[in-house]
């Protein structure tokens, strides 16, 4: 087992990663430090792993909330109900929340623990590549309002991550393909070895090799601690994490949420951002090209979907960034394993990237 | 005009008092760094003072929110519309949200700013003696839900205060009075000058001379500033300025929030505190009755509502404090000017306290 520390002062925290993490009891004995312990899960890995988790935490009073599986099911009322339950068993401000899941569930369960009572504890037990190095470290946590993903939030740390890798053994291939998106975007933003130990593994990762995936997540989660630990609350150089992301929220909104996976948007987004980027001449065409050749072997989309033309795309994209950051700042590249924020970028050029990923056109 | 500043090292931020500061424009401006605002009151506050705040936000993108008056709709459905708001008018995270009114008003606004795009600015600015002294300073933020006040919420530091005293002149007195519930309590709990300043002062409160509720706000405000620096998130010695408030709680939910304002279950509240810290002999007969005589001068309420008997009050208590912190610790006092939290309590003596407070009972 690895442990990891997330440098957050008084809110530093471990995560974990190892191999049936899940069947070792003294683990979560060691993280949580209250009583009471809600699970919250959806019905999908309840299935898989709920009796599991639940016989491990044999030695706290527990009680379980099994969400339905799926996106949608991110909303305030949804948390609301979460709420409820801690109220109607009485738990009292010292409890724990368990997040059994992928990062929906990870996120609402979060949030939830963020507000009850002003804030209580929560463990994070990711059960999917992206949960595991992305949305399970860092504490960011919300729910989506019908106007805007992820608009209604908090920061809050957990206690502990407990990545138990064997979860991923159950994990459908598409979606170990579109986690994999945000492992490749830690070699991309900030560690290029990585970036070349994946040239040389994707396709390990991808027959699910346990030491390497077990490797690919460990060295992820530490690029990501490392990048929290220093600007915790995303005020500046946190936000390389976005690399993709602006051009994958255009996508997904723009399919309504529905066909693409958000590693997937997020991995046609940073090959578009690298296009981009390299069209200002700030990152080589043969850096381009290594972007496109790993995404396209780890068999993630490097096109538009074919209903989203760059003119729709570029509206989506100025009224996410609007709303989020009052201006269009994008992440872009200056080489392998060096992202930059920037709103020093030719319109024209982002034009001509967008038409170039466009599925309706000939070019490319 | 006064200035205090409340220490939370990067959350640090100023209260400033002082008549018509409403109506300077340079106040918002030197608070406020975003160029979006919204403001948010309620119909009531909105009638008389609305006006004159926009027109001293001139500066800025205005937009605002005028909810019902009322604790019914301090929910978070109603928090939702705000955020709703802020969407539809593509407010970034760079903006600030303005809570102009009482203690609901703050508590919802600040809580809505607490969330949106998991954290922006907010000014409170306090219309009431309630909100005043207590609930605007310290970040608490909060909105109902069915089964518990305040239970939903976060810890949320505005970017500044800034109180009105002249609001105050078109108060209720009930609702006057009931505010300086929470100004005695600060004498009670850790300034014994400051209540034997009340003892000389408190008609002139309750007649609104300017000179000496400035003067009682202003010392209110930096008891409350000072507690808060030194325990941000009630994980100690906070948890003092709940003197009064498990009583209070029991009477406001056994009441089913009618009937009694927050200020006036908590006077009776207090009163019930060093009636119980009296008989274990921690507090003096004669400060004992220095209570009894302040609380009913300021025509606060020193029995339990008739229908509210001491069995009723007891299961109210316990349920109230096991679902906030898993057992019944209570702030009493040792002297005036000098309160602590305690589970070392007699229940025997708890039960003749209440006993003592019943309407329905001859005993005193």
């Amino acid at each position: 087992m690895k442990e990891i520390r997330v440098e957050l002062g008084e809110h530093a925290y471990p995560i974990f990663i190892g191999g049936g993490l899940l069947d070792k009891p003294e683990i979560f004995k060691n993280c949580i430090r209250s009583k009471q312990v809600l699970v919250v899960t959806n019905d999908t890995i309840a299935s898989l792993y709920l009796e599991r988790t639940m016989r491990s935490l044999g030695s706290f009073t527990t009680d379980k909330v099994i969400l339905p599986d799926g996106e949608q099911y991110k909303t305030l009322d949804v948390m609301n109900e979460i709420i409820t339950r801690l109220l109607q068993q009485r738990y009292s401000r010292n409890c724990c929340l368990v997040a059994l899941g992928g990062g929906v569930i990870g996120d609402i369960t979060g949030f939830a623990a963020a507000c009850y009572q002003r804030g209580v504890d929560y463990i994070q037990v990711p059960t999917t590549v992206l949960a595991q190095v992305d949305s399970s470290v860092g504490g960011k946590t919300a729910v989506n309002h019908k106007l805007g993903k992820n608009m209604i939030g908090a920061f809050h740390q957990p206690r502990a991550v407990i990545t138990d890798i064997s979860t991923l053994l159950t994990l459908h291939d598409r979606e170990l393909q579109a986690g994999l998106a945000e492992v490749i975007k830690y070699g991309l933003i900030r560690d290029r070895k990585f970036f070349e130990w994946l040239e040389q593994n994707i396709e390990k990762l991808l027959h699910r090799e346990i030491q390497e995936i077990s490797y690919a997540i460990e060295v992820s989660c530490r690029n990501k601690a490392e990048v929290v630990a220093i600007d915790e609350k995303e005020s500046g150089m946190r936000a390389i994490l976005n690399l993709g992301h602006t051009f994958g929220h255009a996508i997904e909104t723009g399919l309504d949420y529905k066909g693409w996976l958000h590693g997937e948007a997020v991995a046609a987004g940073m090959l578009m951002a690298a296009d981009l980027s390299s069209r200002h001449g700030w990152l080589s065409t043969q850096d381009l090209e290594r972007t496109r050749k790993i995404l396209t072997r780890a068999k993630l989309p490097v096109r538009l979907p074919p209903t989203l033309t760059p003119a729709r795309m570029l509206e989506l994209m100025a009224v996410d960034k609007k709303a989020r950051d009052g201006a269009m700042h994008l992440v872009l590249m200056k080489q392998l394993g060096e992202a930059f924020v920037t709103n020093q970028f030719d319109p024209e050029k982002l034009r001509a990237t967008l038409e170039n990923f466009s599925s309706a056109t000939e070019s490319r």
